[in-house]
């Protein structure tokens, strides 16, 4: 299949597909320093946790070849500047702080190095994350494929696709990898309120790639699964805890109750990275409460009374009792999951 | 409480509060013929399984009127016209027939009457209508109310309130109930997807008379029930089979499987009106399928892709294993229902 451009590195810059402007227009930001990269990740004009990983990691390459001094402590204080300003553009999803990490590390790996070393170093690390995303995305599908039947109808929640990720997606890249193995495959898309990234994104990349997609309002789900039209759920995640709890977007701890009532197999798709060794379980994810408008407009339609309370949750945690197993980029992971984790 | 004026019978024509105009305007519709209050429904100017059954008898008295033959074989020939367009308007909601039945009968009753008296005893059955629908949603509030603790936190789906009836509310009249017995009550209030009626009509009526109410996306339910944020789930009904099986607003399949998993009780608040003594289950209950426009579009904003798949079916039916018991305006219904309906 052909790579959507979700994130691209051109000419030093950073060149974002706009997510807000979807499905209706294809628009490219462009971010020349690391603070366009920052509010792009905050406004949401690039989302998905494999992807807010990659835009991190190029933020900080960007950000370090906008310092402009000679002075290497000064050099190393500005870093980390610019990775503290990216670390504060949202809580929930690990692989921005994996992506921070990593680039803070491969800074402080080289021995004695020069501004430009480091520079050069930095930016090479960025588009080593891009491409290992993209490769990770591919291993995803070649794994979860398996799990897919020909004729089998998947719901996911949410966007897991390529334009969560550098280019390929975790629980659609299951999908793709299934439709280029030969299976055909339908997608029952949750719509995803409030921010609807079913209804605009997903179904977006699955038309593109001619995978028959059906948009759903969250709440048909249930009798969908009750009337046996739904094969599989498979989701993406924010963060995973070492003993399989899994951060995703707002619903998908729902969707998982569903399908255990109904017997069928839940599945997360998702990078090995995305799994927080620091953390034992889902209680320490931070969820990030998101603005109200989100629940009280669509577009530029208010749905609410004004001065309703609201609440907007970002994500829930599915423990990780509910989810048939794993499948990352280094294999599918079934329970016992702190021990098949640890052991991975 | 003060009553919201869902419908008024006025100088003989049918007042209806414009469903859709709201929570931004307070709108009135003025029906002077059958065929405006057929329009009405189906186009959900009034909505709600009893407010549908009041409007509809209303509509057939109104039609009467408009006859304006000398021929009492014409006129029961118009009658039965006028009946089967009402019919027609929508599926699900047993009120509808239940309200056209009893206007049928009703005029089948009078022996040798003229048709000034035919006119004259359907306006009257109409209003008596809709003087039991308040009265029956007073009784149920009753009932309700005393399953309420003070400090309550309740979560309903769609409407089944004041605007869901001729002016008190199944739902939300429990509520009103509890609230006028001085229990504090907090709601939440599912936005219900795709027409948002929790969003708009829930929120305006309960904010009208001061009662605390949260607006949420319908698929953030699941993890404040895992949180323990909800102590009651209360919600109405369409159309109720002689096993309890109830088919109500699309998404009430989900909350209850959820409040199942989570062991909330699960209540469904109707009048016994409510329950077609004409069917086994719920397989037997049709399901409307509205306009896919209400899954594709919110106010004027798109949210999908151009062509893309959607469903949009209107209800679904939750089993009456999941129910934990029924408030109705002869009292609670606790299981095992088949035989307790049929001795009520």
């Amino acid at each position: 299949m052909n790579l959507i451009k979700t994130i691209q590195w051109k000419d030093d810059k950073v060149i974002l597909l706009d997510q807000r402007k979807l499905p209706h227009e294809e628009v490219y930001v462009v971010c020349e320093d690391y603070e366009s990269v920052a509010q792009a990740i905050e406004q949401m004009i690039v989302r998905g946790a494999p992807a807010i990983g990659v835009a991190t990691a190029m933020g900080v390459a960007l950000g370090t070849m906008g310092i402009g001094v000679s002075s290497k402590e000064i050099f190393f204080h500005k870093l980390n500047a610019i990775c503290e300003r990216l670390a504060k553009t949202r809580p929930t999803a690990v692989n921005l702080f994996w992506g921070i990490k990593r680039m803070r590390a491969c800074a402080l790996s080289l021995k004695d190095p020069s501004i430009d070393q480091l520079i050069m170093t930095l930016k090479n690390e960025a588009l080593k994350i891009y491409h290992e995303d993209i490769e990770s995305g591919q291993h995803i599908g070649k794994f979860g494929a398996s799990l897919l039947n020909d004729g089998d109808t998947v719901l996911t929640h949410c966007n897991a696709g390529a334009l969560a990720t550098a280019g390929y997606g975790t629980a659609l890249g299951v999908i793709y990898a299934a439709a280029d193995a030969g299976k055909t495959i339908h997608v029952l898309a949750d719509e995803t309120r409030p921010r609807l990234q079913g209804a605009s994104l997903t179904a977006w990349e699955l038309q593109k790639h001619g995978i028959d997609v059906t948009v759903i309002s969250d709440n048909m789900a249930a009798s969908l699964m009750h009337a046996g039209k739904i094969d599989k759920v498979i989701v993406g995640a924010d963060r995973i805890a070492v003993n399989g709890d899994t951060a995703n977007k707002i619903g998908t701890y729902g969707v998982a109750v569903l399908a255990h009532h109904h017997k069928i197999p839940f599945y997360v798709a998702a990078p090995f990275s995305t799994i927080d060794l620091n953390i034992p379980d889902g209680s320490h994810i931070p969820i990030e409460e998101r603005d109200h408008r989100e629940v009280t407009h669509i577009g530029n339609t208010q749905i609410t009374p004004t001065l309703v309370n609201v609440i907007n949750p970002s994500f829930d945690v599915t423990p990780h009792a509910l989810i048939t197993a794993f499948i990352t980029d280094r294999g599918i992971l079934k329970p016992p999951y702190q021990e098949n984790i640890r052991s991975t």
